[in-house]
């Protein structure tokens, strides 16, 4: 029996073993799953339960629930180190996994391009564990300024990163502040959120009209943005800007941009930032058994020559071409090209209110509001149907 | 028409100007109360917000609902020192009381006897703030451990002191660990909670069958007890014991003793650790205006020639008897001496476990645990009537 080894439950590994799961028989195949954790993280809501507006158990599900025990082997493990070249994978607790096919889907990790001081002082959006860290970081802060009322940095929260993530934290936070304030006797005009970003613009890449909006609507709610202001540096006392202007602050959060898993590159396969660069059947050059799909791979569109963005939407359909494909090669078939399906953007920016691109169209407000809703439950019912949906969907 | 300042709403002074402004007609005299919240604690609760088993709204009660704003007058303020000698009061703000009568009822601060770092690195249950910012800082320790496994000083409380705070916090504390553990993904074997105490025994002065009994209960809750133990040191890393074994901790709450209010050593009056000595009307020593009550004072049993401890049951009798006697002063009448009744003691174990005494009898379990919240309750009912009652009432 051929052995199907997928690394990884985020959106693309998780998506590739559901799909696989349904698709082979019984003896055609081992499949294998190993994950960090137990759950599956809903990464693309993590800004919510990072400010505290969403419970951090809303984004995520038991992996095990989605996976049908016969076909389906789950292991909880941390890889340490992939094996191509003797198609094995090992794993922190020692444990040996042998393939005939490897999906690598390790996501992402924070990319601090070498800002002084971001690494060791700044949080992450990217695990239940990190947001659940930063919640409770920003209640603590709350705490303290009551106890030391000249501690102005305790109500400052510096966003490094005006992309998707940060915006959308912006958006969450600026709607946590009020309930907080009343939680801890606090003034809302002492509370400071500010957006900093390195690029002209926020959300880079998006259309203008509709950043212009974004900014727009966040101000209302209090964002102070400094935009084209790299960070220089970051210390347990705040951020310093280009500009030279100092932002005393006890949390900084770093959303400026993500690099592929560490162990692609410590497992010696070529990367760009982390990522390896597959071909267009998301195969590792070198390695035709090695399948590497969402944020750890990256992959160039031959029309623009540019790379596609590492977004969820990618991951998830690249999870379930791979699983076709793999299916094909387990019965002597071909494999078929990815071919992204762009099938819009929506970014958040809190509660009743986003920005989006579906095509050429643009959406603002509430009705891009509800389509972010419908993306977001689109995605659990294609993973785990009207159970999950009932489960976990937004309302 | 005379002037009567009340220094400070805590169970003494709030119940002296709740008690008095009933007493007095209105063009007899006018009624000041100072305090620096506009909020009244309900101080002998405080172990529960802390803990996080109880919200800390529950624990205070607003200030201006309890006054009759036509007898008397709120000064939300500071005060920075009292002048006896010119009969005068100033506050942090500038503003300055004169008064005909005043009542000092400026309640206590945390006493460490000068163990090295305590005041820099101890939490201290004392007030609304200082308990929330407790909660707050055991929940981001437990968010914390899940980042850095391997810090077990995230997930070790120290409790210093084993006298009714500290015991009442222990409790509270064991119970609201499952609900932590839950909400965090920690293991409960992974947390610790130390009660430390130097005296021979818990609850020094209470009877040993029923200290006997609070360990037992408390034990089996999981915490564990150095008694007969000083704490030599306090840093950032933990407590050093006088034993010498280091207890890493990341949580120290030093409940071990307290002492009164700084406010009156510092405007010249005689103290024995910070409380004055008063006499049986319980007036200041040399100036036979100036009345002192709860903590911040110290009364001598005639009888046993021991002082009464600085309890709120006391303090409230203070309270009321000293509404008495300035009432009389106004009519040109008599001071009526002050003799404690005491009703009994209850200790909280936590949910449904109490141990107390009432009179002769001891009681245990969940009857001491039913007397606990009837004291509780009785108190809201003489401060605020039925209304009170239904606002705040543990049932």
């Amino acid at each position: 029996m051929k052995k199907v080894v997928i690394l990884g439950a985020g959106y693309g590994g998780l998506m590739t073993a559901v799909q696989l799961q349904e698709r082979i028989a019984g003896d055609e195949a081992e499949l294998i799953l190993v994950n960090k954790h137990d759950y599956h993280s809903l990464t693309t809501w993590l800004h919510e339960p990072a400010a505290g507006t969403l419970h951090h158990d809303r984004c995520r599900i038991d992996i095990r629930s989605l996976l049908r025990t016969n076909r389906t082997r789950f292991v909880k493990g941390v890889v340490e180190a992939i094996q191509p070249d003797v198609s094995a994978v090992r794993l922190a607790d020692g444990e040996r996994l042998e393939y005939d096919y490897l999906v690598v889907a390790l996501g992402s990790e924070p990319e601090t391009f070498g800002i002084q001081g971001l690494k060791e002082h700044a949080f992450s959006i990217r695990s239940i564990n990190s947001v659940r860290m930063i919640r409770e970081h920003i209640e603590y802060m709350f705490s303290r300024f009551r106890n030391e009322p000249h501690r102005s940095d305790y109500l400052t929260f510096v966003v490094g990163g005006a992309g998707f993530t940060g915006i959308e934290f912006v958006g969450e936070l600026a709607d946590r502040i009020p309930g907080l304030c009343r939680e801890f006797d606090v003034e809302p005009s002492q509370v400071k959120i500010y957006n900093i970003e390195a690029a002209p613009t926020v959300l880079p890449g998006f259309d203008p009209e509709l950043t212009e909006y974004a900014m727009k609507v966040l101000s209302e709610k209090g964002v102070i943005f400094r935009i084209n202001t790299p960070i220089q540096e970051c210390s347990p006392e705040g951020v310093v800007l280009a500009t030279g202007e100092k932002i005393p602050s006890s949390t900084v959060v770093w959303t400026g941009g993500v690099r592929g898993s560490s162990i692609i590159e410590k497992s010696g396969f070529e990367v760009v930032r982390g990522r390896v660069k597959v071909d267009h059947y998301l195969r590792s050059p070198g390695y035709s058994n090695v399948f590497v799909i969402g944020d750890s791979s990256v992959l160039f569109d031959p029309e623009t020559g540019r790379p596609y963005p590492p977004t969820a939407q990618i991951a998830i359909q690249q999870g379930i071409h791979t699983a076709t494909n793999i299916k094909s090669l387990l019965e002597g078939g071909e494999l078929q090209a990815f071919h992204p399906e762009l099938k819009g953007t929506v970014a958040s920016l809190g509660k009743g209110e986003a920005i989006g691109m579906v095509g050429q169209r643009k959406l603002v407000g509430s009705s891009a509001s509800k389509l972010k809703k419908i993306i977001d439950n689109r995605y659990l019912f294609t993973l785990g149907g009207f159970k999950l949906l009932l489960q976990k969907a937004k309302l």
